[in-house]
């Protein structure tokens, strides 16, 4: 298998990536394509053992920002670490592409400028994969659609399911729309219309869901519109930092809460990890031709080597071909 | 002051409501109108003490349920303890009306059949008042109107700051619409067009906050429509859930966790209480001909004392001149 890595992407780039990119390689034997500017690339990498793994660089001159208008950007940088890596899975030359960089110009450089969404799919999702306690549950689309039609909340629907099912290996995964009420009569004109397009599919669709029900797991893929899923995903990020916060404060406050916290602190840190998005990995923009990781802009290495390994069992899964086929089946 | 009490509007009425109300009599020493059937709450007010206190029965023969369709059930049950309530304040002879029961059955009750919108009011908003670490933040809609428009944000955001004003005291309340991210042409079209509109007002409006920003209060009021704002508030209560249940059973795994937890309790109980939403009271219905406040479902007599009191709050502060008054100088 042959992964391209954006070492350009993440806040810390390039340490966090090219570190990541190397655990990786070491790990699983893939070839690990680096795609960025390429003295900065490899003066990083000689920092790094890399006897005997297979780690290529090749050469990208621009860097899409994080603070850059992703359209604009997509446009302007046609040599960017995005277009350069995108355009090597385009082109066959690797199986797919990872980058911790700019979400929205992620999305603009893959839909717009490289690999195109595939044949008959109307709109690309960013996927979320969240690690709750009671297993992985697969939300979409958590910001690539601010607006939507009942018909792409279909089709995230279709791709949800054959994500959770040849990636993550979930049987006859349940589908769920996010909505502010369990009832059909409950839910935005939007949901209400969707509702109406999946209870006569053949996916296992088992109705509305509210947050309470999703965080417990009732379902395994829950879709929405891309402002609602963002502000779902960014909630449960933000109230799971501000508690953590709150009550290590409150445990700090006193000597004898204090001494608690710190006979706790396991249990505390395996909650944390248990949780922690970057365990995960990234984010995957599901409808676009090709195998496509979006990690966390705050990543360290650790939570690049995970999106490498998404992308690969992405790739295992051929996830690609399986929504181009599953959505002529639906049509 | 006279403060209407629904006694047949939590999941443990009417108990937990009854309860609240002989604890608000005694406390603030106003008069509570307890409306509900009148044996029933007879009965269950026979078990208190209530020598001394100000407290009258007001009979009403049906009850929406939880399970009720909220516009049906307020279209058949003329005399339902949400109707004879609210009567009592359209009628000048309560100041506020308090109840845990059926949201939908509230708002249609107030908005099509009793009290009704202020005039020039385009829709009334179910108001979320969060108990953050930081201090409270008013968000609307959290829940009446699951498909907006821009103007009715705009409206949201001129009731939220007078409600943070009159009713919690703070000062020039700082305005910002939930988003998807922060800059000014992230969002979707309703909040790019909301943003204009407020944009362009007195209003002290800052732009465009994330969650993660919402939680440690970089606004006073957050504007958003009510499936949005539904998710929000959900997911925040689902989050703290999961994460509490999460930390207690990696607590309960091991001996020296165990007697960490212990020890650390006093401090759990105390972020607990202070986010929980019952300690604030309820959700105050804005935007309505006289103050309402609809309590959590889950209230015991303390939640319901709380909203109780929020509803004093509300009408010293008096909101719904104000709001009359601010709508009419905003158009």
């Amino acid at each position: 298998m042959r992964i391209v890595l954006d070492a350009m992407g993440s806040d810390n780039h390039p340490a966090a990536d090219v570190a990541g990119a190397v655990m990786a390689a070491r790990e699983w034997g893939d070839e690990i394509i680096i795609v960025g500017q390429e003295d900065v690339v490899r003066r990083e990498l000689a920092g790094h053992d890399t006897a005997g793994l297979k780690l290529e660089v090749v050469h990208a001159s621009e860097v899409i920002e994080m603070d850059d208008k992703p359209a604009q950007a997509a446009r302007a940088k046609k040599d960017s670490s995005m277009h350069v890596g995108m355009n090597l899975v385009r082109d066959g030359k690797a199986d797919a592409y990872v980058t911790a960089g700019n979400t929205g110009g992620v999305l603009a450089v893959a839909t717009l400028h490289t690999l195109r969404r595939i044949p008959g799919v109307k709109r690309a999702a960013v996927t979320g994969i969240f690690p709750l306690p009671a297993g992985k549950v697969v939300v979409l689309d958590v910001g690539a659609n601010a607006d939507c039609k009942p018909e792409y909340l279909f089709q995230f629907a279709v791709m949800g399911t054959i994500y959770a099912r040849d990636a993550l290996g979930c049987e006859n995964p349940r589908v769920a729309l996010l909505s502010n009420g369990e009832e059909p009569y409950k839910g935005s004109l939007l949901v209400k219309e969707a509702y109406g397009l999946l209870e006569g599919s053949d996916l296992n669709f088992i109705g509305n869901l509210e947050p309470k029900e999703v965080v417990v797991r009732q379902a395994d893929v829950v879709v929405t519109d891309g402002f609602s899923g963002n502000v779902f995903m960014k909630t449960l990020e933000a109230t799971a930092k501000m508690l953590t916060v709150a009550i290590r404060d409150e445990i700090k406050a006193g000597v004898v809460t204090s001494l608690g916290g710190l006979l706790a602190k396991p249990a505390f840190a395996r909650v944390g990890k248990r949780l922690d998005p970057k365990e995960v990995g990234g984010l995957p923009l599901l409808g676009v031709n090709g195998v496509v990781i979006k990690a966390h802009g705050r990543s360290d290495a650790q939570a690049i080597k995970n999106a490498i390994r998404q992308a690969r069992e992405a790739v295992r899964g051929e996830i690609v071909e399986a929504i181009r086929q599953g959505l002529a089946r639906e049509e």
